[in-house]
């Protein structure tokens, strides 16, 4: 929040039209919500632009109106719903990112193929490394039609769920999928794991959750967690321990009103909502994560 | 933004459920706008109802759509467009207000009177002192229905104004009367001039202007003096001294996108948008102002 301010600060000293001249933010998703909530806040609203540099950025923060800061050690608990005047998505931006950041960003695009797309989770297990080598610059020719690809259906796959539920009235989300337990285990693992990575064990740990309930085989599982070790995302790590995630539990279920509503896989490409996930549960999911965790 | 951030602390600590139960808010626009935009900002919206206990909360700051606060000396600078569940409105919280803070309200209702609504200007010529002395409270027969009329009509043309420009897509707003140099105004004299003093002021002197214009009759501009004198409203302030008046017009030019867009009243009850008020036109209006100001 107080980057959120200075911002503001900088934007009032800036001396901008109020409303014809967007701010235009480049940068990551932590970089574009904190210009979109001070661009909201200036003068009740200014228009802005974002161009994200980042996979992320591209295929996850830039869509969509929310924005979102942490505060007092929460994370995205002050924000808004406020639309960029426009996105502009260059792919070049990308090539400036190191390996890890790459992985970062696909970690969201595996979470849509999971649960929504089984043709995506397809190419990402196809071409995932070959992605993630060419860091999206397509340098050979199927580098490049698969990272037009990848990039398009991720995007598009996000704006069929966004778009009918703008405004969140409907908090039975599929986007959620892999933001059930990561906000706890990427608070509390600040700064050593990235957004994208707290996804990942979340996703897996999900995954562990829907083969223990018959969701997905163990075929399934294996390959979902198979996928993200061979792009050097980690599907477990030390924080997720009963007490830890017997909060995160706790937390979503007030984030979501009363219920858990937590998104699992039902098969690659499908989902479910669960109400009813207990602590023992989860705590035994994680023990078995741990087993199948690559080193 | 302080004290936005300390309530938002609150509601956290609090651990309010995020849709179904509503922040309840008690007091004056200061507070309500403050709460409202903490609302607005907790978990990207949680929802509010707002008590006005003074009359601007009652007839403006509880009225409408807007929240906001000032940042870095500037009035109103940082806040939103967030709409409360419901305002609920009781006259009996009137009776806990001083007499300075029964007129402060007052000039908001004279506000709508001037350029708005002829038939309330008259009825505070004839009945403000009375609806000041019985508070709103209608203690005798005419002060009941006199204040159920003023109240409501000041709220009707209210809501006439702000529900087809909810988010001021259109920058000519009616409800700006007063509102032109009141804000460098308040700001320069705080803790001094409360609010609905500091507007006094600017509709005082807009109808200079007006007069100078010859949009308002000489009997009409003395008529909106007498009434603020009545109503123990200051019609002139040692602020309004050139230098500061020209940065209340430069910086509603900036506010207003580019253009002035002072509203004028044209007779009373009546209103017309100016774009080429110059300083010197300012500030001899303001010299005409400081002799017609009552003692």
């Amino acid at each position: 929040m107080d980057n959120v301010l200075s911002v503001a600060r900088k934007l009032d000293s800036f001396g901008i039209s109020r409303r014809r001249e967007p701010v235009i933010a480049f940068g990551g998703g932590v970089l574009l919500d904190t210009v979109g909530l001070a661009a909201n806040l200036y003068r009740r609203g200014t228009p802005h632009v974002r161009v994200p540099t980042t996979v992320i950025g591209y295929v996850d923060a830039g869509i969509g109106v929310k924005t979102g800061v942490n505060f007092d050690n929460r994370k995205n608990s002050l924000g808004s719903y406020y639309s960029p005047t426009a996105v502009l998505l260059d792919r070049r931006f990308l090539a400036t990112l190191n390996q890890r950041h790459i992985s970062n960003g696909l970690a969201e695009i595996i979470k849509i193929g999971v649960v929504k797309d089984r043709r995506l989770f397809q190419i990402l297990e196809s071409h995932g490394e070959l992605i993630a080598d060419e860091r999206f610059q397509g340098i050979t020719e199927t580098g490049e039609s698969v990272a037009v690809d990848v990039l398009g259906t991720a995007i598009g796959r996000m704006l069929d769920e966004l778009q009918p539920n703008l405004w969140e009235h409907n908090l039975e989300r599929v986007v959620d999928y892999g933001h059930t337990f990561s906000p706890r285990i990427e608070m509390h693992a600040l700064p050593t794991l990235l957004h994208g990575e707290a996804v990942a064990i979340d996703i897996a740990l999900s995954c562990v959750l829907a083969w223990r309930r018959r969701f997905i085989t163990i075929d399934e599982l294996e390959r979902v967690v198979a996928v993200m070790a061979r792009l050097r995302l980690p599907t477990w790590h030390p924080a997720c321990e009963p007490q830890l995630l017997r909060k995160a539990l706790a937390d979503v279920t007030t984030h979501r009103d009363g219920y858990q509503r937590i998104p699992l896989p039902l098969g690659i490409g499908g989902v479910v909502f669960v109400n009813d996930v207990t602590n023992k549960e989860l705590a035994e999911a994680a023990t078995i994560l741990k087993g199948l965790a690559f080193p």
